[in-house]
């Protein structure tokens, strides 16, 4: 089956929605109503069932969604049923703590290996990766990593992205906030989280 | 005026196109057509012209959209007009992460406090900010600051959110990947970037 005609906003709630299972299947649930998830993830409940719909995850009446089909529907979607080996370019504090973080593993995400240029942290092991050398980076393609994740200063993230394209990359994570310019079959997605700051103000009540 | 009625999905990419635009006018660009613009920050130009319409930015038919004039107009209806203080807690790796980002000034936020529980940290100045003990929480309240920044690990955090809205916060932004319960009167934007990571592949050519 394919699933192509899925809005680009629907799939990026689609993580969300696993995001909210994944946390009431913890909590020992087995089945959930739209309403109920969405006063989890904050979407509407009208939202969540046409979302759903465009891949025929339909609800019973009065019953809700099976948790773990639902589950396993939505990772089967977003492609993240297989575990795919990502490359981390910049151990620095953002780096570190995306090494560290606990959830990318739940994704099917394996950082396998991580690139700096500073010679302090070149050999040093973090999380059972050890940092290489970053012109080491065209190694990847040897290794089957297809999926870099950016966390350079943002002057040298263009010709880290540029590195990652030619070393076969075909996705990468943008922490450095600014545009990077890559062939169109590589896609990227880049993580400013001053854009998520930056519209708090707007719900906030008078100071 | 008031700009109520903007849907939440406008507001989510108003600071996109706030970033493109403060792009375009640092390579020295004066106006810029709703397709360029798009083209800049991936979005259709029909949807920013709809997404215009809700507080009457239109633009001039050929000419395009008057970029300062424009940056102006949604920096006051996001509210980013204003400084804000904002208080940071959890200065780990993440945590010096927020504290060293560049951005964080031109959206008017200014991280005035920071707060840790770790005695290694505490007296320690960061980007011109001491950290303070976590137990101090409560002067925000004295110093006017009434944004969190969470950046604590997922056990603490919501006990974090508890602290901060006691201490008089109106806007949280939480980086642990978690759901944390706050009164109504607060908003909350979660920053996860696992969600961003997890559509990736869903757009990745098949490896």
């Amino acid at each position: 089956m394919r699933y192509r005609k899925i809005p680009d906003e629907t799939v990026r709630r689609l993580p969300i929605y696993l995001r909210g299972l994944l946390f009431s299947l913890e909590q020992g649930q087995r089945s959930i109503s739209s309403q109920d998830l969405g006063e989890l993830v904050m979407v509407k409940p009208w939202q969540i069932r046409k979302d759903f719909s465009y891949f025929g995850g339909f609800g019973t009446r009065g019953r809700g969604y099976e948790i773990t089909k639902l589950i396993k529907q939505i990772k089967k979607i977003l492609k993240l049923d297989v575990v795919r080996k990502a490359a981390l370019v910049g151990v620095g504090n953002l780096g570190s703590a995306v090494l560290a973080h606990e959830d990318f593993k739940t994704y099917g995400f394996d950082i396998a290996a991580a690139f700096d240029n500073s010679p302090d942290k070149i050999g040093k092991k973090v999380n059972n990766v050890t940092i290489e050398d970053i012109v080491k980076l065209a190694s990847l393609k040897r290794h089957k990593i297809d999926l870099g994740i950016i966390a350079v200063p943002r002057k040298a993230a263009q010709e880290t992205a540029d590195a990652l394209v030619e070393a076969g990359i075909k996705g990468i994570l943008n922490f450095s906030p600014c545009f990077i310019t890559v062939p169109k079959r590589v896609k990227v997605i880049t993580i400013d989280f001053t854009m998520d700051l930056a519209r708090l103000p707007y719900y906030m009540p008078k100071s």
